[in-house]
């Protein structure tokens, strides 16, 4: 079943008293994520009393999404010379000044919650996706570069790549609903553009090629999974729905709803071509199922 | 020479006054290897007193191998958001309730010693081998998660993956006897199970397939040696003594005493056809001479 | 174009007032770009006020790149026991003992400002290339390791590794002009010789083989290029010139001007025959293009 | 000459442009602080470029004085249990409920400024001064117990004893134009109430006694100085304009205009008896000249 | 109403279900005043989410009440170069070596309670009461001074005097339900002896002299009460429920059930003269008024 | 016995080996001194590993006494907006610019141990004592004021202040020899100026007064001895050799060799009168008796 389906699906069922317009609510809709996001934390301090410091400071004491985030990050960031406060400070702001920041940040958390099945709540990941946090710090490193304030992108940048070991280039433009799953080691390049509803597995590389110059990176179209140790590199086009195998090399443009697999990549699935599947090892199933990792 | 083979023999022989019983010691071994650890750093503060402050501090102020890496995890893996203390405490009561962890860390302890030639004591590993300390931490978030302790398990869980860029889920299982060697963006899926004995290089991901929840990783047999780069993806078994070319991707069980190499992998060497080995680039060597690196 | 002719090129034409001896002034040089350093910082300074503090206390207030870079270290690579100002004695005293590793810092910065399109300042580099960062540290590890301080310089390196998830054994050795792009996953074993002028990408792993001890890592060539995710193992000879593809097994020696690409790697490009390009995906282009990440 | 008439003249005709209608501008008077309160930091971050950075992070990075000074207390009285970036959150939040909190930090300014020759800037006061600190955050702390949030009103209290060994109960009542100088071991009871523009010295007690209990503590008029070492005990009224001496022990009453001094204290000026000076030691001069330290 | 008086009758009335036993009811009493401190820091964390991180952390969490003021110590006391791990350790290994030690905790919570009306409840003083934080310290210092490791004890000794301005020398002998109210600046010497049921307020010296060595200090008898900023000198006898004035100057012995005042101090009431209170500013009233200080 | 007395003679006899030309062998006595301190701290650590961490970062790892102390300092006095690093860089460099201030701290190292019977060894008094660290911070500061860096000398001046509770105007000109006894709320103004080996116990302030700018603080001579919590004031001079009581208040000329107590004080010994002690209480021993605190 493709990715872009079973969001529609099957963890939701799980989720208690999801409102109806999933997907679509807006703030009605952040409001209702942070209402869950508040409650787990409140179950999980309570099971766990060794815990609920940290879940008091990163989450119930905030009065808001964009507080706990901001503070989450700015602790997470920070160094001995990037203060905190001065983080804190930066993500609040930034955040404040756009409200498609938050929405983007609630589509990636449902992005989690459905498409990972290790995801167990949405506070888990709130705190502890590397992959989420660094999204999120990227779209604010994002928001300053697009200001024209590079200097500042570039230093919020760098802490990401030294923390979360992801490394996503400020100019780079990223859509919502993005799963960076395990995330270490990702690399996304200065004019790299990623779709909405993207799944991106680690050590995944988003580059560009030393012929040229200027816009040089790779398009990933919405829904797109990229498997584990993937490399796209060059400005090809991955088109929607598409599927790239982990371990592979690709340099070509890949068709909608079509899979790249091998290094170098050759097209083996995809909506023209739906039974080409043959027996070497490796391409036995499904053309999914070798490219996810949880 | 298989892997499982040379930790019997050849570094051993430089370590003075070892036990009879080398590796069936129990407490006695582990006593040794502790004494081992503390002789080393007093040598080490001699001769370097500019590192005898962390030296005293990690190691020989200690009064056991449990107290020494509950304080040094602590130190490590604390954050601003989750005290030193908190997670001392944490180490250190969760080693003290189950003996065999102590085993397990004592004879990963000697699995680099013996396995991995740059390694040049028991306290260079204790001390600076990120693959050794997100063992031993995976250990611990193991067992708080077979407590049901999930929200802790996962926190434990995150800073690992942060601060050492390894990525093991607290539920996957993993034997005694293992070198992560360099470890670096090693992914380690939630059903996926590590027998003893098994060296595991950087970049490595035991991961799922996106087709089938449940148990949906690989299993590794004992002495089972994984090459750098490698992705074994989905429920396969990779059995006994089998070896994973560097950079392979495997989807396919592996036999005993086998090699897997290639993207996609096909099976190389082995019980069965000892001498299949051809002369195609990379493959003109001994088959274990590939894999491995140091 | 090769990787080596573009640095004499194109980009430091854009670098305003560079002295005629570029490359090799020696002390006015090192002075030269000192001064760039901070001529940039304190232009970014102006512009960002939120990263003011930032740059005073990295660069802006010191009077010497020595003494810039050493506080920048100690900042980046302390820990809970192992104190800042250490580390920046050490990194201090190691930098002022031996001018030769000054001048490989600035030269490391002409390399990632000539040849990294996305680096935009000599000081985004010092300040923020985790590469850059993590061969300033091994160049003072490796020199106290040859010094026989190896307890010292093991744990410099696992700083580094914790830090900045680049794994480079002090006692290999590594030239000056070196850009270690992205940089994260980066493993480069302990008896590697890296050449002038290499340009590694992320995930590069320089390995040995489990086959023999001693000499037992490859040796990289003066102006190499090695792209993302390959992996060079055993003691092989990449002549000068050439370069790897990105995610490549390069297990042979491959000749100067020559490419390497695949896994396993074959050459297909070089001297000898510059015409071999064949029309299989990922291969049609000129033979730098696949290798480049940006 | 009174203390209150120096305040008048003297120091203010060195401070440039100040607008006429000092001391009651409102507004428009704190922003000219602030401004000024920035040039000095932009002069000093100038002529001392090692502590530009300190002066950019804690000051001319903000935009307004009331965030300079939520984060500079919120760095100052951090600790590993309470996060900086809660504390800057409370200050924020709190300074930002109530203008009238910024005016009475701007009236400590210019009380330091005025009444201290040592008070070389706004911005040293700002940055350096214990007391001024210690002052401000208990006008936060005293607000938040109004609004009956004790726990986080003594938690914050007994920061600022520890931090600045000033020790005022959250539910003391404190003026404007306040100057505590040296400020160390000043203790400030319950019930006490201390008016505008009042000068205590270290090491001053405004105590209750064990006798009674509710409203027990000194009740301090405006303008009064209180002299280093000075006692004060019960529930009595120092008149405005009053004079403690320094080292005195006070339980009565001290008129308007009237100077106390001894141990147990005894009148000896005031409006009604102005030349009653005698020769013992310690007298002979102007009833001011013995009670003020700088 | 002596203030040792006091402590049997008013506020223990507020405690609700106290055991009948009160103050002598050993490990059920200890128990029972842990079980209070849980439940307060309940209170204040459901009523003010911005602090429950910290309650949880330094309370809630802990299964003791000596874990918990161990975690607390440790982290208040610690510096870059003494560990909060090392202080926990420490305070933990020494309190749980003597169970006296806790009972002296206890004992020193109730003083507080009972003799202090600012203190709101147990939490309070064991989270914010730098005099009683600094006692808890010192008993562990002395017991460490007593099993002649004096270089530790004097490193504890030194970080409570940095950080709670309380200067008490490791080997002076303290007593159990002590109250140093305010606390900073007290000082009490080598020597010295402090009784149970003690009560000290602020910048109080119990000093030497310098004619002679040895037993040089003050020794003070049970249910003493010592002014804020008394000085005690030498080795005299404050007899048992005796007081001293504030800011009062003592080098005589002071008998049982008197008081002592002024600089140099004289004695003015007691059993033996009961009614020489005479007029002079500040003795006109009950010889308890002048001393206390809350 | 006068306290300048005992200087010369009674605990140096205890010290091994100390050179013939104590308190003026220059640099060889600076260099018998630092061996005196690392063989006391290597002792205090071989007895006490716990505390080994400690004393190998704080002492023994270092290559020289004004390494030693810029490293403590740096560390003690440091904050997260004044790194230690900028901070051990400012100490080393100013004590490296002017030997005499090295020489200064010896003769502080000596004072400590001569003349506190409770100052065990001279690293004790390195380490522990806040009294000698807040003088040789001062000393820096001092120096960075002469040189009319005053911001960063204030800054310095200011954490001080928060750490130690000591209070010394960076313009104020200390001697050598000094001890400061427990020296909490110690209170030096900017005029004043101390000698050589004086001593002054906690709490003792050396303020202006109200009534004249400029040159308003006391002058305090060789050899002076000030008691606990006593209070200098106004432009006098404290004779050679004199001493002022604890708790004491002078505003008056003290001639050599005499001694004033008493609130306000009085003179009661010297070399005219040396027979007039009296018999009311805290005068009946010799007149050193009463002030000096241990």
């Amino acid at each position: 079943m493709p990715i872009q389906d079973r969001s529609a699906t099957p963890q939701t069922t799980m989720l208690s008293s999801t409102p109806t317009t999933a997907n679509g609510g807006g703030e009605n809709e952040d409001a209702w994520v942070w209402n869950e996001i508040k409650a787990e934390a409140r179950r999980d301090a309570e099971s766990e009393p060794a815990l609920a410091s940290y879940l008091y400071s990163t989450i119930i004491s905030h009065s808001s999404l964009t507080r706990s985030l901001s503070f989450h990050l700015g602790n997470k960031l920070c160094s001995s010379t990037l203060l905190s406060t001065l983080l804190y400070d930066l993500f609040l702001n930034t955040f404040s000044s756009d409200h498609s920041l938050l929405s983007a940040t609630v589509a990636d958390l449902r992005a989690a919650r459905q498409r990972d099945p290790a995801c167990i709540s949405f506070a888990h990941c709130l705190l502890n996706y590397k992959g989420f946090l660094a999204i999120q710090a990227h779209r604010v490193a994002h928001r300053l570069w697009a200001l024209n304030r590079k200097p500042i992108a570039l230093a919020l940048h760098s802490r990401v790549a030294d923390v979360f070991s992801v490394d996503i280039h400020p100019a780079a433009r990223v859509g919502k609903g993005i799963l960076l799953d395990h995330a270490t080691g990702v690399v996304i390049g200065e004019t790299a553009v990623v779709g909405n509803n993207v799944s991106i597995l680690h050590h995944v590389t988003l580059g560009g090629t030393g012929k040229v110059g200027g816009d040089r990176h790779p398009k990933i179209g919405d829904g797109v999974l990229i498997g584990a140790g993937a490399t796209v590199l060059g400005n090809v086009k991955i088109g929607e729905g598409a599927k790239v195998g982990a371990g592979s090399l690709v340099m070509i443009d890949v068709p909608a709803w079509t899979t790249a697999v091998g290094n170098p990549a050759r097209l083996v699935g995809g909506k023209e071509k739906p039974n080409v599947h043959d027996d070497v090892p490796g391409e036995t199933m499904d053309h999914t199922s070798f490219i996810y990792v949880i």
